[in-house]
């Protein structure tokens, strides 16, 4: 990096989402100065800590200077945070999110609004099973997609933020791609959201099976089970959040998951296997779809096999 | 390896599991000879060609001299190898299985018994994603489980015979335990097929969301989508044969998963935050008690961000 795109960014919320900005614009040098606020004393005291950047006290000291402000808490926290941010920002700078429900963040945000800051929600496709700044790490956004929502202003200082905010998010490493709120929660519904509630609700299941002991289910879950824990181990909170804000997109997803659910049921029921064929057929050829496309590592069984390369010279 | 377990094992079916037995025995001098068979021309030739064993030409030739024959077939063929082999079979040698069914895995081969050999079902509860002799390798078995599921018999020529293949798995690397096939069909419901099969419905459920394209649905996998296509990339006829034999205990699983998944449909639609929350929280801590167990590796992201460990060094 040559200069940095922002000359002092402010980040709120510095979990892993927050941490992971954080760390990333330093070392990518994609920001002058990296100024940071969170609720927790607790939290802000790890963040100083870990040397993530410069703590504030407080929300209205850490966005004073800053030309960008990174809103990095959970979506039902957005429009407080942004109601308490917009009348400290400087005239000009920009106001983004990395929400992952961007109708309601965009809501949030807007009503904040008082016509001197830009207004451009985003979305890094990037993430861990893990919370809290110690789970933050420069390279979480390389290679991965970060989305822009912005508003439909064609006014030229906001084009002009829109463009800054894609190069700060390109020099974190991301591939940056706009859309419009609406479509991206339809997206994300079906990519993101209805995946976790699934590994949520599943392992719920399992532990009231009142026929299989617990115990059992974590000494077998190499048969299948544990790829679904590690999403379902993801935060409470930002997960409540997401349900809440995208209702009707996962609900539709829902509805269409349980009817597809029941067909298989009915196969099963009925012993209908060319039925089960060819939807286990269909299935087998998106993965490899995605490993072409760079959205997954081609690692057999994630990985998970260390020796599996060395020995066979195959797989 | 001092001594080998059985001077002879014939393994019938040599995709994945098989090929992996063949890799294992020899590497770790579990068997003295490996014989080995497959129903198709094409994978016979890759067996080969891959070293894995002396490869018969005929199910009779591969089973007549060994001491332990390992039938590795889908569920649904099972019955139809077993009948052919057994009367092949060295009077007092040992049938095995590695199904992953073993009530219809215990059925199939009893219905081949003569009385001359010793039926010892099982199933090792490892596994990828891929299928294939070129999939087979060494170290698939280390530190997992495999279950026998012994008759009931008492006699002590057989009680030695579940006694070897301990033995021989334990050599494999695996951890053996034994249980009756009820118990192990309904375990396995809940920890594998369940999973598998509510992997297949959301990859189909994905596809056919008319409001989403494909290509956004493989662009964005990283959300979450792509944890479920690795298991949804698994061998379609094994999958067809588990759900067709242990139809019982799945659907019992398939009914709670969907009573569940109704309550979480209600909480969201209703806005019930405290009631999402509660799951949440509580899902979260199964993944540390797998992890915990030995049973899944604690790298973040399933090791997809490989700096991460030496960037922080705190994750
Ligand atoms: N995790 C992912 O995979 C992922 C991926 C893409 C986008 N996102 C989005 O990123 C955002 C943050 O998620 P995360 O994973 O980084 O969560 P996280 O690790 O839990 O961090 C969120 C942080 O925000 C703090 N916070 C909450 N309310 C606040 C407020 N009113 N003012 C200031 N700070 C506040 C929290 O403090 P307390 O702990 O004290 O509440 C916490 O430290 C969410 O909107 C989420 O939708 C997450
Ligand atoms: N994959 C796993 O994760 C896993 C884990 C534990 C247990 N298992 C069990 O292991 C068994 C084999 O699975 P796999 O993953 O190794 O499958 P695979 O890679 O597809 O191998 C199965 C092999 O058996 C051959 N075969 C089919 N019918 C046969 C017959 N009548 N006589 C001889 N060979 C025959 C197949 O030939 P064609 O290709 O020509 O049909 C194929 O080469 C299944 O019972 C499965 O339930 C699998």
């Amino acid at each position: 990096m040559t200069e940095p795109v922002f000359p002092s960014i402010a980040i709120i919320g510095t979990g892993l989402i927050g941490a992971s900005i954080a760390r990333a614009a330093a070392e990518y040098g994609a920001a002058g100065s990296v100024n940071l606020y969170d609720v927790s004393d607790d939290v802000r005291q790890r963040a100083a800590g870990l040397g993530l950047g410069d703590v504030a006290e407080t929300l209205q000291a850490a966005v004073a200077d800053a030309d960008c402000v990174l809103l990095c808490v959970p979506v039902g926290a957005l429009a407080a945070v942004a109601a308490a941010a917009v009348p400290h920002m400087k005239t000009g700078a920009i106001l983004t999110d990395v929400g992952s429900v961007k109708g309601e963040a965009a809501a949030a945000l807007m009503a904040a609004d008082d016509g001197r800051v830009h207004i451009i929600p985003g979305h890094p496709i990037a993430g861990t099973e893990q919370s809290g700044p110690e789970a933050g790490f420069a390279t979480l956004f390389r290679d991965a997609w970060h989305i822009l929502t912005p508003g439909p202003s064609t006014d030229e200082a906001y084009l002009a933020g829109v463009d800054a905010l894609t190069r700060f998010w390109q020099a974190l490493g991301s591939k940056v791609e706009t859309m419009d709120s609406a479509r991206h929660d339809r997206v994300l519904a079906i990519t993101s959201h209805l995946p976790h509630l699934i590994a949520f609700n599943i392992v719920a299941t399992a532990f009231d099976m009142e026929t299989v002991e617990q115990g059992e289910v974590v000494k077998y879950s190499a048969g299948g089970f544990r790829d679904f824990t590690r999403i379902a181990a993801s935060d409470p909170v930002m997960w409540r959040d997401v349900f809440l804000t995208n209702k009707e997109a996962v609900l539709e997803c829902l509805g269409r998951f349980s009817e597809d659910l029941a067909v298989l049921q009915r196969a099963i029921r009925w012993g209908d296997g060319d039925m089960l064929m060819r939807e286990f057929t269909r299935a087998r050829t998106i993965r490899k779809a995605i490993i072409d496309a760079g959205q997954d590592s081609s690692a057999v069984n994630f990985g998970r096999n260390p020796h599996l390369d060395k020995e066979t010279g195959e797989s």
